[in-house]
């Protein structure tokens, strides 16, 4: 404990989770560091050359608006009414995200968002942010972490009354942990990667697409997807497998990628003039999905977002999931105040099972964006939904807006969507022996 | 590549898995080094104190029979005729583990088979054993290890054509594997833990239990085992939860663990003399399920064993499917002669799916085992299984037997069992039908 009596929080990792965490206990009063690895985003220095964006859903909406930041980060962000779908032949339509417009998605900028937040807490006179420190050594007892300068080289050892684990997938903290007895943890890659590439705004720095959407180019077993950047461009991001026959181990030279593109994405190739040149030049990335337990150590080490549950990206769920467990947390801590052990735990227990369902539902949305979101049935399932949904707006809520425009918790979402999905094949099966009955007796 | 063109292999670690590979390598004529972090076994120096052991079956046997070693292996181990249950009452019953006396299961002392195979391994040339020896470092690229000597601390580093991994359970090679992008790793732990006790031979060095058994007290949510060893005492394991209102968490004085031992396990309580101390002063371990893949780096490094699968010990086949691997392997690298990259994808392409479905019935066996082998419905199953198998011995094999008795890979085994259970579903079904038609027509 500090020499005033507040509790001192080290906070291992200054991203989106770490950062807003920051904030929530920067209010509550705690002394508060945070140790970020890379440098201090708000200078511009953004890590890996390009921002990458973001889907921000209402989980992430309802923590951030917890902690009055809800306007200032949706009044940067483009809002998003659907997946707009393109297929082979170059045909687009719009699957929109919910009921109306009342029901949209966001796309943000990740280092925007970050440095948003990383201002936020700054601005707390008990916040002190660290930037260029990278966790080298954890000691879970004591507890304190170990910090390197990333420009120096010169190590200092740091004590806490909690330490944070918010340092994402690769996370030190939990690594430290995972030697612990009986520490369950398990790191499960897709056969898939994902590359980044760019469409540029227009001469006169419009949009060269839709705006307002999530763009899809489903195509089985890969897709290109493409998020609106307020300057006018669009991140796209190709998932594809590693290895095999048809896969990004199989194309080298700038021919090989533009005949591929030219084939498969030919309404994207004319408004991605830097394609070979970001194909051949960005790295091919990894998806993982990351789950442990317990995610606490006592009442001296707690993980958080990536570091503890890292999900694949086709939900939109991670940064949203990421920002609920910061919301739980705080209420956990308000309901149980110094006792931060039993805080832990219950935040633990209240999340954990969700987490887990969250995770497979990501794994599944794969197939669904890339192999049914081109198909006919799927977008007659999305019609009934809809249709459903309008005819009995309190009982049938589709799993998709339960997720993603409620904070309904996963797992209830899921056993939700499944007793609707039941009544309505017992309904269905009524009506085709009811239509039997009076069409041959 | 040794200057005599030997191919050189170091294997970490010497324990079960590791020597018979090194036997396996020697025969082979490769140059081998053994790097163990214990001392060497045969000085009596074994680690713990206790001799435990395990169950040794086909599987096992064929692989060590392969290397010319399962007579005299055999020639000290005790055959077991099958599951001898102790009811609370005190009651008694034997449950076959085959159709007769040629399919047997046999105790074997972990440290004494352990010390056979490291003297076969050291009666080659070219295999050289290094005891005392840690495993600090892994270059997976080089490919080599760093090894610290436990005595002086001394660390050497050293470079071969191949790192086999025989380090177990937590295997430092594997931990280096774990950071290589796109490589698959789970660790899960049972809520339970075991604890083992000790029965002593009888005043004149007998068997104060049956001997050829393996002894279960099955109590629905824990069990206790017994195996015989040859010196006339029996080595207990206890499972049982580590927290919670019935568990190891729950008995702290010599008082509460001669009472519980008195309520539960009374028939043994006379043949324990030293139960109470055996408790107090013997550790509490957990029970891991350990998962990865792939199990090779290129043709530099390869998993084996528990490093790769360790599963709990409720199936006996950790040992057993350890030593299926080096068959397996051994077979690999026969075909792929000095291909080392494509012999080592053969063997995880082999075993993989394999040991992945063994896991499951491991920890499934746990519940057969301390829920099911005291109830009346099992019995009866066990003897219509038995019953099938004498009248239809080609076709009706229990899993048990194909597990246990049998090379049928686990998953092969696992499909032929639930194929033969529908079709006795379906004839039963049949059966009666016709008894219905027969009586009410």
């Amino acid at each position: 404990m500090s020499k005033d009596g507040r509790h001192h929080f080290v906070i291992v990792g200054g991203g989106l989770a770490g950062s807003l965490l920051a904030v929530y206990l920067g209010r509550k009063g705690y002394r508060v560091d945070v140790y970020e690895m890379r440098d201090d985003i708000r200078g511009g220095n953004v890590a890996g050359g390009k921002s990458i964006n973001l889907a921000l859903t209402r989980r992430g909406i309802d923590a951030l608006a917890h902690a009055g930041l809800a306007e200032q980060v949706l009044a940067s962000a483009v809002p998003m009414k659907g997946r707009l779908i393109h297929s082979e032949s170059g045909d687009t339509s719009l699957q929109p995200y919910g009921k109306d417009d009342t029901q949209l998605n966001y796309s943000v900028s990740r280092a925007g968002l970050n440095a948003e937040l990383l201002e936020a807490a700054d601005s707390h006179e008990s916040v002190t942010l660290h930037f260029n420190k990278k966790c080298t050594g954890v000691d879970l007892d004591e507890p304190s972490v170990t910090l390197a300068d990333t420009v120096t080289g010169v190590e200092v050892r740091v004590e806490a009354d909690v330490i944070v684990s918010a340092d994402g997938a690769f996370s030190a903290v939990r690594a430290r942990m995972q030697k612990l007895a009986r520490f369950n943890y398990s790191q499960q890659y897709l056969e898939h990667g994902y590359k980044e590439l760019e469409i540029p705004p227009g001469v006169a720095g419009e949009f060269q697409i839709e705006k307002n959407a999530l763009h899809i180019w489903p195509r089985r077993s890969y897709m290109m997807i493409a998020l609106p950047n307020l300057d006018g461009s669009f991140t796209c991001t190709l998932f594809w497998p590693f290895d095999g026959p048809f896969s990004f181990d199989n194309l080298e030279s700038e021919e090989d990628v533009r005949r591929f593109f030219e084939e498969h994405f030919a309404d994207a190739v004319p408004v991605m003039p830097t394609l070979t040149a970001d194909y051949l030049g960005n790295p091919t990335n990894p998806l993982a999905t990351i789950c442990c337990g317990p995610w606490h150590y006592q009442d001296k080490v707690v993980l958080l977002g990536d570091a503890c549950h890292a999900v694949v990206p086709f939900y939109g769920q991670g940064m949203n999931a990421a920002f609920e467990d910061v919301l739980v947390l705080d209420a956990c801590m308000d309901k149980h105040k110094s006792d931060f052990g039993a805080a832990f735990a219950a935040y633990y227990s209240e999340r954990k099972e969700h987490v887990d369902v969250l995770q497979r539902l990501c794994v599944d949305n794969f197939v669904e964006m890339r192999d049914h979101t081109g198909s006919k049935w799927f977008l007659l399932r999305k019609k009934t939904e809809k249709m459903l949904s309008k005819i009995f707006p309190s009982w049938y809520v589709p799993l998709y807006n339960m997720v993603t425009h409620t904070r309904i918790r996963y797992v209830d979402a899921v056993r939700r969507a499944r007793m609707q999905k039941q009544v309505c094949a017992l309904v269905a099966g009524f009506l085709v022996i009811a239509v039997f009955l009076l069409l041959f007796t």
